[in-house]
């Protein structure tokens, strides 16, 4: 894919075809891409993730693999995660329930962005704010009855656009991986070994 | 619950009685107030999001719920979020789906962590590798059958401790709320306004 789109558009450029700050030129390129042949699709993400002691901890992204190759970021990210001090962290970073709701809010202003842009939808600025309920009596094991993860997300987005474009943003939130994945559930499995 | 664990345990102290880097008395301090007191246990975490362009979008996280108050962070996060250059980004952050992993590798190694520290499960180090699969023709429109989130997603965690407690370790990942909101979902409510 990465050699197919180089081809059609080598880089990301101010002269590229550009709506809602999105080159569809790039994008309808890897679009095109993948429809010609669909395995340059499947993709894996990955992670690493260190413990530094107590409640912090970083993780790591360097690259991922997709069509067919694996894929360096041009830099690596860490994200340091960590719990405030009623949960006995230091407060250094967001802790893990927030990464997850930045996961939210991110991929699904993405994809409307994105998804937007190919349908010729305008946005001039976009912002949410999130909220999500966690009793956290199940997480602490004081109630086996209560779930220890998120029960309700909800998402508030305020759009700039003409008002026409409102109802098909909300339906074009639906492409969100990350809003799927939290809707649907997904498989996990866990390793441990020794070192 | 705050003003509770500040009578019992007013700053986490090196003096402190530490499991795994963790303050077993401000932890115990915790889990008591929720155990005399359950509502204290229910918790609402908050995130903003602000569209910078395109893919480019951050996240800041600025305090929760929880304790029946408001609870500032001691400062504020913020999560830059982007696209590599073949999904039409600039690659200058960690992908929503990345943001996704950082937040269940930091769950379930917190949650070990803690729990093991509880129950005196000694860990020395711990580190952690994840992969999840997602095939992005469905993120993209290109198949409807296709799922358009995380498929499956494995993590390995290696870790340095007594081998006998390896086993128990992998139970206590369960007690992870961000697994749990990953395996069995969530509702997620979307609301779209005009501004």
């Amino acid at each position: 894919m990465t050699q197919q789109i180089q081809k059609q558009a080598p880089h990301k450029s101010i002269t590229g075809n550009l709506v809602n700050g999105v080159d569809l030129d790039i994008l309808q390129g890897t679009v095109q891409a993948i429809a010609d042949d669909p395995e340059l699709g499947k993709c894996r993400f990955r992670a690493t993730n260190t413990w530094h002691g107590g409640t912090d901890n970083r993780t790591t992204v360097s690259g991922f693999y997709g069509a067919k190759q694996e894929i360096p970021h041009k830099q690596q990210f860490v994200m340091r995660a960590d719990e405030p001090s009623i949960l006995a962290g230091d407060d250094e970073g967001a802790n893990p329930v927030e990464y997850l709701l930045s996961a939210l809010a991110a991929c699904i202003t993405t994809s409307m962005v994105a998804h937007a842009a190919v349908r010729g939808i305008h946005i001039d600025s976009l912002e949410s704010e999130l909220e999500g309920d966690i009793d956290i009596n199940g997480f602490l094991g004081l109630s086996r009855s209560t779930p220890k993860g998120y029960t309700d997300i909800r998402i508030r987005f305020r759009v700039e656009t003409d008002t026409d474009n409102l109802e098909q943003l909300k339906e074009l939130s639906s492409f969100s991986p990350v809003l799927n994945t939290l809707t649907q559930g997904t498989s996990v499995s866990i390793e441990i070994e020794g070192m």
